[in-house]
């Protein structure tokens, strides 16, 4: 298979200039694996110089690793003002990487050139000439960067032509035109690139930026406009606004443009390595994401999902399979009856009559705590525990006398919380007070001190997640609140909510629901206990 | 001025289908006054009719308000197959919610027709001119969103064709092409308008969702191609990925269209509008949001803010102020206490000394609690009150001798809550009890009960919002909690926030400075008591 169009991620570079990312030696590499598993073309690595020790080592690293398709880029900049190339120490740590690729950015602004780095018109395309030559001599194959070139263009067209000129007469494999700042429109991008095309024969490549929101677009109007290469950072990080989000790019091409890239057969990963790569960065995914986020194919509307339900592709672009994401209903106050039936018969394997007096109960339960504010879509055990507890399919092992919390604050201004909690478990009275940092800390404590004696396996229940949210504003303190919480243990993690005007009740719910549905899970491993 | 576009939000109707959304009618309002006041042109409600009370609720009560500039607009769709449009009750109840504005969508995709709806082509045809017809004699302005009208031009041209040709005959003043799915490219959507505009004279708007990444450059490219509307939700909230994100693409048509809009004079209140309306939906904001992000304008390598102080449009394509943003240059950690010194000289109305210890105490204290989590930019009152206190303005004029919180849950399951608040006031001690409505909702009302003797002003102060947030997951319940609350009375309202690991010191923070801003305030009269 010959791609149409290269793939080139700059996580480790670009997507490192995010502010919320600072990667480790550990970290690029794994992520550099995970990028060439999914069949990436060219893996940039960072900028190996003496400053930067991470970034040499990790070429040193890599280079003896066996990657499986991806080609490893280093990345630097043109040589000094008034220095020969083969004496600039940057761009011999860049030969000293040993990268097959070297890739290097220069100025197409003129303002960039007398302003920022300061040195001559004619200079600096004397330093682009002589950087991609002396590279290109060195490595197997050599890209230049033309940072700035479209706000260049605009203001300087002569100027900027002429600096990618010097970049082919040196002997670059691609040129790759950069809207570093990130604020051109995709017609503006358009008619560039058709003069450019006039007069460069080397291959092109884009580079953008999503200040004005535009960085998948601009990248796809350039793959239809004839560019080869796309540059950009899984799931969109990088500096500002990001860089242009290879995850949905990646999705575009294939699904949209039917382009043949090299990862087009490894589609179905795509959702799975999106969200590896959130994890290995430690950021929350975007749920809303293109294609791989929760809520991609998740349809809460009413006339959405009975529309879905008769043909898939009424309400749906692509089918979510193929980029390993899944179809939800959110079940919502919209959703009806039978698609709560739908998911009970999934949850028990059974089939169940809809007209069965347990079920209509279940049916108005879950109406009732959905009007509430429960919001079972996110908090499945919840759901869960509510169908296994109202057609008899679990049977609560304790029952809660009472709790209480004290929560006091002296005089010199220190807190202190308390909770205690009086169960009764197979018969006995398990009564149990704890100390914790607020309220539901003690609460969680002193339940699972009750608990604990009774059920061992407690002790592998973590709480993950604790979040509050007011329902419905404009009420004070006494609004509705809900508190949904994630646990975990070693199998994986479940998610549970809890709704009340009182935020310790509805805090007391989530906990009860979040153990219960550990208690379920083991008695189907046949735990009693 | 005469506006070149209109912008049409409908964050209260799609925006409101987004997963982790759901609005209150008191959320509707104040998002609708919001939206009002930054001067988008259409605020579409929702979906009066009678199973939805809430909506019918919001334009009763919108119709009392009074809105500076925006028009409101009530949303529903074509009348059933086979009933009169005078006779069709859901279009009666658009009628009903008097609201001056219609918005109809209808099926412009045949696949619709026959799969979903189940009619024929031929009848959806006159289920759009009537139903236009029919609401456009009784009513201001009737706009006709025609849903899915790229996938149903792709799929059947003429058809796609006769059903906004029926429309038109209708009388709509706006037809609107809606990418409904979502997986339109930009250059099919030129290409199709073209087309449209040879037949249709009547003016046409934009209608985009961002499932392929590209919402906010499919609606510039339509408004580039001459279309009069854009149809959106303020920070891009909406069912799967969202709707076309209004915020970007206001800034776009203004900075980068030259695009003359109603709010284009407001722009320098960009950021805060779209962090309030973060605010009421109770949703973390996007850090990298295009103008109006924390990082939008954050610079991170050395050589962009080399390059920015030099000359800042070298790397940033608006100048941040613009959008009421601000440059940061995130290895610096001195960026903001010139910034803060501003604000503090603009609050107290005097010349300040930055090298002054208490200056410089003050500038550690606010740089603490950033760092804490207290995000004074949504609680100017605790960012006041801060100031005043340790710059000597304000003498607290209560000292709190402790605070205690009981939470009793009795066998019954009946939840008590009970707090009890000792103050000094005046060399007095005023400890005082209450019930309430969950622990916070009780130490209110002590707090108040011990204040309101000496304090009568308090009687009109509200606790108008209260909502909590948990700061950095994967933490569980011994997280940092931050809590922000809005008071208000005759003049006014404010924000307030408090962190802690324990939610009721968080609360207890909030409750102290909402109510001592009030003292402040009037203080300021010339009130002592």
């Amino acid at each position: 298979m010959k791609p149409e169009v290269f793939l080139y991620d700059t996580t480790l570079r670009d997507g490192n200039q995010d502010r919320k990312i600072s990667l480790s030696l550990a970290d690029k590499l794994q992520i550099a694996k995970l990028l060439d598993a999914f069949g990436f073309d060219y893996i940039e690595g960072g900028w190996p110089n003496p400053s930067n020790p991470t970034d040499v080592e990790f070429y040193k690293r890599i280079g003896e690793m066996h990657l499986t398709h991806a080609k490893i880029a280093a990345f630097g900049s043109t040589r000094r003002p008034k220095v020969l190339a083969e004496n600039d120490p940057l761009l011999q740590s860049l030969i000293a990487s040993q990268a097959p690729v070297k890739t290097i950015f220069g100025k197409s602004w003129d303002l960039h050139v007398t302003e920022v780095i300061r040195t001559t018109l004619e200079e600096n395309l004397d330093m682009i000439e002589s950087s991609v030559r002396f590279l290109k001599e060195n490595s197997e194959e050599t890209i230049y960067d033309a940072e700035h070139f479209f706000d260049g263009y605009k203001a300087n067209p002569q100027y900027a032509m002429e600096t990618i000129k010097a970049a082919a007469l040196g002997g670059a494999d691609f040129i790759v035109l950069c809207d570093t700042n990130g604020g051109t429109m995709p017609w503006e991008m358009k008619s560039i690139l058709a003069e450019v095309q006039k007069v460069i024969s080397v291959p092109l490549g884009i580079h953008a930026h999503n200040d004005s929101g535009l960085a998948v677009a601009n990248s796809l109007v350039s793959v239809d406009a004839g560019v080869h290469m796309v540059q950009g950072v899984l799931n969109g990080y990088g500096e500002r606004c990001g860089n242009a989000d290879l995850t949905t790019i990646a999705a575009d091409l294939v699904f949209k443009l039917k382009k043949q890239i090299y990862c087009g057969e490894n589609m179905k990963d795509l959702r799975k390595v999106s969200l590896a790569l959130d994890q290995i960065v430690n950021i929350p995914s975007d749920i809303k994401a293109p294609y791989v986020g929760d809520a991609a194919f998740a349809h809460k509307g009413g006339a959405h999902i009975d529309g879905v339900m008769k043909v898939s592709r009424s309400f749906e672009h692509v089918d979510p399979k193929s980029v390993g994401n899944n179809r939800v209903f959110v079940t919502s106050d919209q959703a009806g009856g039978s698609l709560v039936v739908e998911k009970i018969k999934e949850l028990l394997h059974i089939e169940i009559d809809k007209k069965d007096p347990k079920v209509q109960n279940l049916l108005h339960l879950i109406k009732e705590r959905e009007n509430a504010g429960w919001h079972f879509d996110s908090a499945e055990a919840s759901f869960e525990m509510l169908v296994y507890r109202t057609l008899g399919r679990f049977a609560q092992p304790f029952t809660v006398e009472n709790y209480r919390v004290i929560e006091d604050r002296s005089e010199q201004g220190v807190s202190v919380s308390q909770a205690s909690v009086k169960l009764r478990v197979n018969d006995e009275i398990s009564h149990q007070v704890a100390e914790g940092d607020g309220p539901v800390n003690a609460l969680d404590a002193a339940l699972r001190k009750a608990l604990l004696p009774y059920y061992p396996y407690m002790k592998n229940v973590r709480l993950d997640d604790f979040k509050v949210r007011v329902l419905g504003s404009n009420v004070g303190s006494d609004a509705h609140v809900r508190v949904w919480s994630t646990f975990g243990d070693e199998d994986g993690v479940w998610h549970v909510a809890g709704v009340s005007t009182n935020i310790i009740e509805a805090s007391w719910f989530a906990l009860v629901d979040g153990l219960s549905y550990k208690m379920y899970k083991e008695s189907l491993k046949g735990n009693a206990r």
